[in-house]
C-alpha cells in the first residue's frame, strides 16, 4: 500500500451479485459516500460498450448521486483533460471486468492513470471486478491455465496499475481452480502475498492496510514469507514447480487480514468498513 | 501407517501414463519384485469389465511374471476362499479406478479385504489409481464438488480400506481443481494430512512412512497441525468455511515427505524405492 493513500479499495473476484442484496456493490457505494457519491465507471477492460452502462444503472438504483461512464478505448483518450477532470471529481472509481491487458495497455502511464492514483491517495475509493481486480496490483497476473499443475508455463505476468503493493490478486478463484497459477506466481518471488478471490466475494481494503472479506465465497491468502524452498530457478518452463512451507488461510465474510503484519483478524465488524 | 506393515504402497492420482515410459506402473512392478512379481488387479471399482484387462496386458508387457484379474462384483464373492488365496500369493495388488464406494461397499469387512491387509503387512505392494487411490485411507473422500468454495456441503466422506492412516488422499487434484474439497475435509479435523495427487503422478510410500513423488505432476500436501482456527462447528452446510494457518507444500518428482514427522525431504533418490 502506498504510504500516502487515504482511500479504500474494493477488489472483487468477479460475478458479484447484481440482483439480490448487492452487498459488494453497496459496500463500494457506501465507502464512496453513499447518497453523496460521485462515481466513475471505467469500462476500458471490456470490448462491450454496454458493460459500463450495466454498472451505471445499478449504481444509480443503489443510491449513488452521480455516475459517469468513461469508455476509454485508446491511449490518446486516456490523456484527455476532460477525462482527467471527471476522475478528479469522483469519490469512487469502478473498473469493470474484461481483459486486464486492455486496462494497462490503454491507461498505463497516462494522465488519467496518474489522476486515478492521486484520487486514491486523496481519499477516493478504487474498485475493480475480475480483470479490474487483477489490474490493481503492482505486478498482475494477465493469464494462465485453470485447473493446472503449477509450472512456469501456466502463467503470464505484467506490470499492473500499482494501487496494491506486494500483493498479487487472482479472481474467479475457486470457480476456475486457480490456486496452481497463484502458487506459480509465488514460486517466482515468495515475498509476494497471493490473494485469491472467489466469485461474488471481495476484499474491502482500508487505508490502514487491513482488508475485510465481504460477499458469499472465500478469499484464499497464500503467504510465502516462510517458504523454505522453491525450485523456480532451476526448473524448466514445463517442469512442475516445488514450493514448500506456504502458509494458507481460507477466509469467509466476517474475517479480515492485516496486509502489513500478515495476520488473520477474526470476527471483524461486518458493518464497519474497516 | 500400520505398525506392522512391511509393504510399500503406490497411490496414483489417476490417468497415469500407459503408452510412454510408464514410470509409475513400472515403479509398482519393481517394488512387487519385477520379473518375479505375481500381481493381482482388483477391478471392483469399475463397472467396465475391460478395465482389469487393460492393466493385465500392460503389466505383462512391462515384465510381471504373473497377473490375475479379480473382477469381484458382490460381497459374496469377496468371501470366496479362492480369491483370498490369490490375494495371499500376490506380491502386488492393484486397485483400478471407478467408484471408491464400490470398492468399500463390496470389499469392506470381507475375507478378501482382511487378506489384502495381511498381505500388505507381510510385504506385498498395494497400489491404487483414482478411486483406488482414494480408498486407501482410513477415512476417504467419496465425492465432492470440483472448482468449489470450501464448505461442508461440497464433500462426502466414508470409511476407507485403512491402509494409510491419518491421511486423506484426493486424486485428479490440479486437473479438477480439488483443493477446496480437500481443505473442507481438513476443516473437519485439522489432524488429518491432506494429500492431493495430480494426474500421472503418484506417491510411493515405504514402510518407514516416507513417500517419494513420481510421475509428471505434483503432489500437494496440506498439513493442518498448526491450524489456529476453523469455523466448521458453527457454520451451516452451505456457509463458506474459515481455516487459518494451513501449511502447504507443492512437491514434484525428486521430492519426498516423511508422513510421521510431517517433513519435506529434498532431492530424494529418484531411483531408490525409498
Amino acid at each position: 500500500m502506498g504510504e500516502k493513500a487515504r482511500g479504500h479499495m474494493v477488489i472483487i473476484g468477479g460475478a458479484e451479485d447484481k440482483s439480490g442484496d448487492c452487498a459488494i456493490l453497496r459496500e463500494f457505494i457506501k465507502l464512496a459516500g453513499g447518497r453523496d457519491s460521485r462515481l466513475t465507471v471505467l469500462s476500458t477492460a471490456s470490448e462491450d460498450p454496454r458493460s459500463g452502462e450495466v454498472y451505471r444503472s445499478l449504481f444509480v438504483e443503489l443510491g449513488a448521486a452521480e455516475v459517469s461512464v468513461l469508455a476509454v478505448r485508446h491511449r490518446a483518450e486516456a490523456n484527455q483533460q476532460q477525462y482527467v477532470s471527471v476522475s478528479r471529481e469522483s469519490s469512487g472509481i469502478f473498473f469493470t471486468g474484461g481483459d486486464q491487458l486492455r486496462i494497462t495497455g490503454v491507461l498505463g502511464g497516462s494522465k488519467l492513470s496518474r489522476a486515478l492514483l492521486e484520487s486514491y491517495h486523496g481519499g477516493a475509493v478504487i474498485a475493480g471486478t475480475s480483470a479490474g481486480a487483477s489490474a490493481m496490483s503492482e505486478t498482475m497476473l494477465v493469464g494462465g491455465s485453470d485447473d493446472a499443475t503449477p509450472n512456469k508455463e501456466i502463467i503470464r505476468m505484467a506490470p499492473g496499475l500499482g494501487f496494491l503493493k506486494e500483493v498479487v490478486v487472482d479472481q474467479h478463484f475457486a470457480q476456475r481452480g486457480r490456486i496452481g497459477r497463484l502458487l506459480a506466481v509465488m514460486a517466482h518471488n515468495p515475498y509476494i502475498l497471493g490473494v485469491g478471490i472467489d466469485e461474488d466475494t471481495a476484499i474491502s481494503v482500508s487505508p490502514d492496510e487491513i482488508f475485510k472479506v465481504i460477499g458469499s465465497g472465500t478469499v484464499t491468502v497464500l503467504d510465502g514469507k516462510g517458504v523454505s524452498h522453491s525450485n523456480v530457478s532451476e526448473s524448466g518452463m514445463n517442469n512442475p514447480l516445488a514450493l514448500t512451507d506456504v502458509r494458507l488461510h481460507i477466509l469467509p465474510r466476517g474475517y479480515g487480514y492485516h496486509l502489513g503484519q500478515r495476520q488473520v483478524l477474526m470476527h471483524i465488524n461486518k458493518e464497519d468498513p474497516r
